[in-house]
Order: structure tokens, then sequence, then C-alpha cells
């Protein structure tokens, strides 16, 4: 260790600091791994030392200690994101929000509370209040942090009525402290949030967050199987447009998907069948009865409400989202993922001439998303991986076909997002962040202004292997 | 007064009959008077008698007795409609579902009431139970039922973001009564139910209505002024769009619709601005401001959450839908008003269309609708009538144009809807009122299945003034 990295810890003895070495090393990885391209660049990176904050004080005083030292802060919440986006490149401290997990008041439409709790214990909180619950969460509700959900992800479960996390009222304010030598707390609401959200903590740290609820229905989860592809895709999109029927989730796989990684969906669909998951609001369901009535060749195989099933699948939310990557990876660690937006109106016809083109190296997984007031999708495609030039070249393909990509091969903001910088979060980052050393390494613009985007860049601060 | 229907009315003596002539003509009457066409061939009308069940089997036994006899029965609510919905054409029998006015389960997302409550009330039932109220309401929310709404309505405010009535799931259930020599009992769910809403009564009397709920807000209530109309329009329909933002109304009034007929809001504006109507849930508002902040000239100028009006407006919902047009009539009775579709995706060029070729003479009042997922326009355009002849031309230019017309000039089922025969109703009409005793003179399809709707209707059974 070197010396002021040790120093800065010796000065924050006195706060939770992680003792476990494995531990430690736990804490020092998220869920980079998804990616064999990130696996094989950050697989040994790890933490200096990890401190989890008691309250926004203890963040204060970290946050001033690593600066006084100059040592890196990269800050997670229970690190289950997928860009790398919680990986320490240059390694320093790990400031895990663990410990702030308090909910300071509920009311009719919105929440505030403290980063560090679990979208599970934040819903549950607000579910007993006054049944309430957030508007869209990730499919790792039960292990991820809302903290980690807005400065690290982009939407989710719920996005198919709301829109996505960026979207106008998807956030009200955030509570952020700087890292100066006399760290400042900051409100930002409305056009000021984007300058922190999705930011991956690389320009100032979350210690408070409101956010719109929405009413906790006991959501009714279905899973419907379909002969061919178009159809379910077709049933999905027509859900997200049915303005009376109250969707939490809309999700098609192709097939074989279901039947090849889904383990106990496995028994109630053929090779051959692509599926839709649902998860609809009760009051909605002999609306969505009526729609499927409607549907040739719509079955539905399983609902929550009235099951036969001898092995219950469990929450069908964790079949979708990034967990669907998960279920594939774990029947075949050869299997990656894409992120894609296939944008309104041309979504049905951009996904068809993917598929042609490369199903079944690549098999389409599809969200649906709304965007400025129209549904279509967000793809989570697997992906066979063979090498990186292949991966490379599908990515090429997508992008020449008009779908965009958010590279989850890349751990950094711009490459993950839209392959351009954003000149609000620059701004703040130089405000708030002057030496550079909040979780470095994932904003390009900061280390490379004029970094071109023509290949896989390389955070030079990256922590060379042992 | 004909023997068979003084038989009727004396045998059904021991009910609630109506004995004021003055509130027997009232009762005879609804909001048809919006319509110089229809006052003109309907002023006259008035049921020989009113009778007011206090429940179903009152409802059964008006039907069982007004069938032996062959009176005609005319059901209402609160006889707030403006296409002469609850005009008894052929006299007779008027029964008023006012008495039927229970409240009988509230569960989350849902209510199960009789026809004959006020929305308000329904929804002052469900606020107090819950926090919870109904998805969609008509202007006439403090004195129309929610019956009325279902028989004679197609949404209102909330359709912005809930869709129409007519949409999969905006109905749960009705219990809907035959007028057969004993009559039936039925419930219609999903499909079925489009036999008998907005049917106008003409093929069975709903009993009990299962509508979806929505959590109740404190709505904050927004005027925003523009100084053209075009601007006014694009922000409806984005605020439409933005996901995030929960509302319940936008409404765009084209200049000077607002600083002519609105009293309170005329010192607030100006004559030659447009203005948007909104209902923004508050813990939108944050998203709100940040989205009018971003549109060049929009200025609000109420909000009822922070209002310096030395005279309050009150409900902003009740200068939107067809309030609007009751409140210019009021200024200037010469005012009457189509009702439009404004399609996606060339609502608002459609909109420009029809503005360039009218305004004045037609001023556009648009309410942001959803329609199939995507928001569009409903228009209830401001009319200064001059002719019969002026009128039909400017609905055809609207036709001409791609423009629907729901003619509000026709007391028709289907002049005022599709102009064409609705099956499903007139399915059910010939297995439920097979003696057609049910508001005759409203489904053309039952008197004259040959109609070819090249001039307006005129039944042939309308009672002559006397």
């Amino acid at each position: 260790m070197k010396p002021n990295v040790a120093a800065a810890k010796a000065a924050l003895s006195h706060l939770d600091i992680e003792k476990s070495p494995s531990a430690i090393r736990a804490k020092s990885r998220d869920f980079f791994w998804y990616s064999p391209v990130l696996k094989a660049r950050l697989d040994h990176v790890e933490a200096d030392f990890v401190v989890a904050p008691r309250d926004e004080a203890e963040v204060i005083e970290v946050l001033a200690t690593c600066y006084a030292h100059d040592v890196p802060v990269t800050t997670r919440g229970a690190g289950t994101g997928n860009y790398g986006q919680a990986m320490p490149l240059a390694g320093g401290c790990v400031m895990h929000l663990q410990n702030m997990n308090r909910v300071r008041d509920v009311q009719p439409g919105r929440v505030i509370c403290e980063p560090g709790i679990l979208l599970k214990d934040l819903d549950a909180h607000c579910r007993a209040h006054s049944g309430q619950e957030i508007r869209m969460f990730s499919s790792t509700w039960a292990t991820a942090t809302i903290g980690g959900f807005v400065a690290g992800g982009s939407g989710g479960v719920g996005s198919c009525t709301w829109g996505s996390l960026r979207d106008l009222g998807n956030i009200i304010r955030l509570r952020v402290v700087t890292m100066e030598e006399t760290p400042r707390v900051l409100e930002f609401r409305g056009e000021e949030l984007a300058r922190v959200s999705h930011a991956y903590g690389t320009n100032g740290i979350i210690t408070e967050i409101e956010m719109p609820l929405a009413p906790a229905y006991d959501w009714v989860e279905l899973f419907v199987a379909f002969d061919d592809f178009a159809p379910a895709m077709d049933y999905a999109e027509g859900l997200g447009n049915e303005d009376g029927i109250l969707l939490k989730l809309a999700t098609v796989f192709e097939a074989p998907i279901a039947h090849d990684y889904f383990q106990r969906v496995r028994p109630h669909v053929a090779e051959g069948q692509s599926l839709v998951a649902l998860m609809v609001a009760p009051q909605s369901m002999d609306g969505l009865l009526t729609f499927t009535a409607r549907t040739p060749g719509a079955r539905i195989v399983y609902r929550s409400d009235a099951s036969d099933w001898e092995k219950a699948p469990g929450r069908i939310f964790e079949y979708t989202w990034n967990h669907t990557t998960l279920r594939a990876l774990k029947v075949d660690p050869s299997i990656t993922y894409l992120q894609v937006r296939y944008g309104f109106p041309d979504h049905k016809a951009l996904v068809e001439r993917i598929r042609a083109q490369f199903s079944p190296e690549v098999l389409q997984h599809l969200e649906v998303l709304r965007e400025n007031g129209k549904a279509m999708f967000a793809g989570l495609s697997l992906v066979k991986f063979t090498t990186e030039d292949r991966l490379d070249e599908i990515v090429r393909a997508h992008e020449d076909a008009g779908a965009m990509i958010f590279n989850p091969h890349r751990y950094t903001l711009e490459e993950g997002g839209r392959q351009s910088v954003d000149d609000r979060q620059l701004a703040f980052k130089r405000e708030a962040d002057p030496k550079g050393l909040l979780n470095p390494g994932k904003m390009i613009a900061w280390d490379d202004p004029d970094w071109s985007y023509e290949r896989m860049y390389a955070y030079p601060g990256l922590r060379a292997a042992e």
C-alpha cells in the first residue's frame, strides 16, 4: 500500500473499515464479468481499503481525507452493475454506502431516502407505509441499492410505463457531496439532476435521494408462449400501447432462450417457442385476458395468481432485463450480451433486420420501454461470444443498421453511453472533483478530451495486475 | 297520457315517482341545447312520468311493467350529456337512477358501485377509503353520475394518461338488466363490455359498475400562456409525451378563448394569447417546471399551489372538455361546438390545416388524449353558429381533411359516433329489448338498417310538439 493511501486509511480508522481481505476483494468487484472483454481487463482490480460511512458527515470526512492524501475514491452500492461502474481501476478507497440505508420520509407519490438502501427494502418500507413502490427498478431489486441504480442504471422494470431514469420526473432531487479540500453539499433538481445521475460517482457522491412513487399493486406475473417470434414481439408492443392496461413489465425472449436457459420454465415451453413475460396490475387482468384472446397463437403458460406449476418460477422480473443474461451465462458461460436501443417507429423492422442477420448467434431479448411517449424496445441481446473482433463486428452491424448500442463491454461513461462527451457532467466534475480522484478512468472526457472512439479506451492509470 | 302509459305509471305508483310537473320537465332534459340543431328539434320533448328505482329489484320491476304495457323507457343519470342521449324522444317513462348511489366495495385499483352515484361523490368515497380516484371523468364531475358517464360518455379528464373509456381495462365489469317479459340480469366483462358501454341505455340498463382506480393525488392545476397557438399546442403535446411527468389533464385553448370566455382568467391573459390548462401530480412539478423552462415563450400565469389571483378560478377542469363550450355559450349564445379526432401522427398538421381554413369562425380547443399508446388530440372546437347548412359544410371540410367528427348535432348513436352500425350493440338489443322500448330513436340500425347517412336522421317516433 502506498504511503499516501496508508495515511488516508489510518486517518479514517475510526470509521467502519473492512478488515477481511476476501471481503475487500468482494467489495472491489461488480458484475463486470458478464463481459468477457471487461473480465480480461479488470479481473485483478482491487481497492486498497473499503470504508462504509454511516452518514453524510462521514462521507464528507472520507472525501476530505482522501482529497488531502490524493487517494482515489470509487463509490458503490451493492456492485450489481455490469459496466464495471464500481470497479476501482486505480485502487485506493472504495466507499461502500451499505450503512446509509435510512428512509427519511414517505409522502403520497414520493420518498426521501439515503442511497444505500436496497431497492427491495425501500419498496417494502413504502408499501407498508402507504401502499406505494418505486416506479422502476433493476432486475437486481433484491440485492441492489437505490443509489447504485440512480448513479449507474438507466431504467428497468416499470420503464414500459414510466420511461427511463433520465426522463424528467423520474428522479426528483439528489443531494450531493463534492470532493474538494472542504467538500460542499449541494441539492440538485430539474435540469441539474443530469450532472450527477448516471455519472458512476465520477463527479460527486449522492447522500440523499428523492424519488417519485407509484401504487404498489399485487402485480400478476405471466408467461405467454408463441410459436413464432414476430407475433410475440407484436403482442408485447401491442400491450405496451394499451393505455387502459397498467403494466409494470413486458419482455420478449426469442426461442430457444426460455427453453434453454430458464430451468423452471423449460417443462412448459417447446424449444422453438418464443416467450413473453408480463407484470400486470390485478385490476387490468380482464383487459389483459381480452387482449390475449384477440391474439391468435398466444398461450398463457403461467400466471402467478393461478399457477399449477409444480415448481414456482419465483419473481418473474428475475428472468428479465439483465437477469436474462445471468441465467443464460449460468447454463452457457460463453454467452454475453449487448444493450441495444430499437427506436420508434422503426423498432420492429430493425429487430427483424438484426435477427435475420445474426440469429441464433445473437438472440433477441426485448424489453418494452417508453421513450418520448412511444412504446419501443430496449434490447439486451444474448450473444454467443467467440472473439472480441467478432463482438465489435456485431456492434458495428447494429450501428450501421440504425440500432444504437450502449456497449456493456466498455467501462467508461462515454463508451457505455452515446459515445459522446456529456458536457454537463464534465463541467461539474471540474467543479466538484478538481483533483480527478472520483472513480478515475470512467470519464474519457476528463482524461483525454480529444479521444476519437475508434478503439476501446484503455485508462492509463489502470493498476497493473500483479 | 295514453292509457297504456297511465296503466304502467299506476302499476309503479308505490315506487319513487316524480310528482312536480317542473321536475318532470327538468328530468326529461339533458344538455342537448349546446347544439342549436338539437335545440330546434328536441326542445319540446318530455317524459310522461319519471320514476327513480331504489335498487336493482325496482329497476327490474320498472322494466317488466313498462314491457307489459309497451311503454318506452329512457334511462338517465344526471342528464349532463350533450348528444341528447337522455332525451325521451317518444315520451313514456324516464327512469332516473339518482337513488342508486351506493358504493359496494373499494379495493386497491378498483371500485364497485351503483350507477347513480355522482362522480364527485364516488371520488370522495374512494379518496377517503384509500387515497384513490377514478382514472377519468367528464368535466361535469360535480354533477354527473358514473352510470351516465359509462353509458353516454367517451373519456375526459385523465384520458391524456389512460386513453378512452372504450379502451381495454378502463371499465372492468358491468351488471345489466334486460327489458323482456322477465328481465334477465347479466354480467359483462372484457369483450362483452362493448355491447352496453356507450349505448345510451338502448339495449340494457346498468345496475352495477366495476371501474379501475388510480391514486388520488393533490393535483396541481396550472394555466400556461403563449403568444402563439402552435407553441401552445407543441407544449401540451410534448408534455403528453413526457413519460415521467404524471398528468391528469392537458388542454389547449386558441386565442381569444381564454380572454373572451373565461371571466376570472381574463385579467391574466391578453386577447391574442393561447392558453394551456394542466393538472399535474405534485411529485411531477419539478419535471413540469423544468420542461416549461425549456419551452421558449411559455409563461405560467396560474398554479393552484401558489396562486396570487384575487379571485381563484375554481377547479381548472371546469374550463376544459365541454365546460369550455359551456363558458363560451354563456358569453355568446351563438357559440356551439364540434367534437373532432385529430389522430396520430398527423394530429398537429391537421389542426393547423383546419385552423388556417376556419379560424376564427372555428376556434381550436384541444384535449391531449392517448390512443393506441400515442398522444394525440380530441378537439372540442368552438363554432360560431350561423346556419345548419354552414355547420354541415364545416363538418364535411373536417372529414375531407381527414379529421373524424363525432357530430354533437345528432341524437343517434351512429351519427354521434363513427357513422356506422355497431353490430354488437345491435345484436344485443335484439336479445335484450325485443320490443324496442329502450331509449327509442337513438339507434338507427334498429329503426332503419338501410339508412345511408346522407342527411340527418329524423326518428319517425319523435313525439310532435304540442
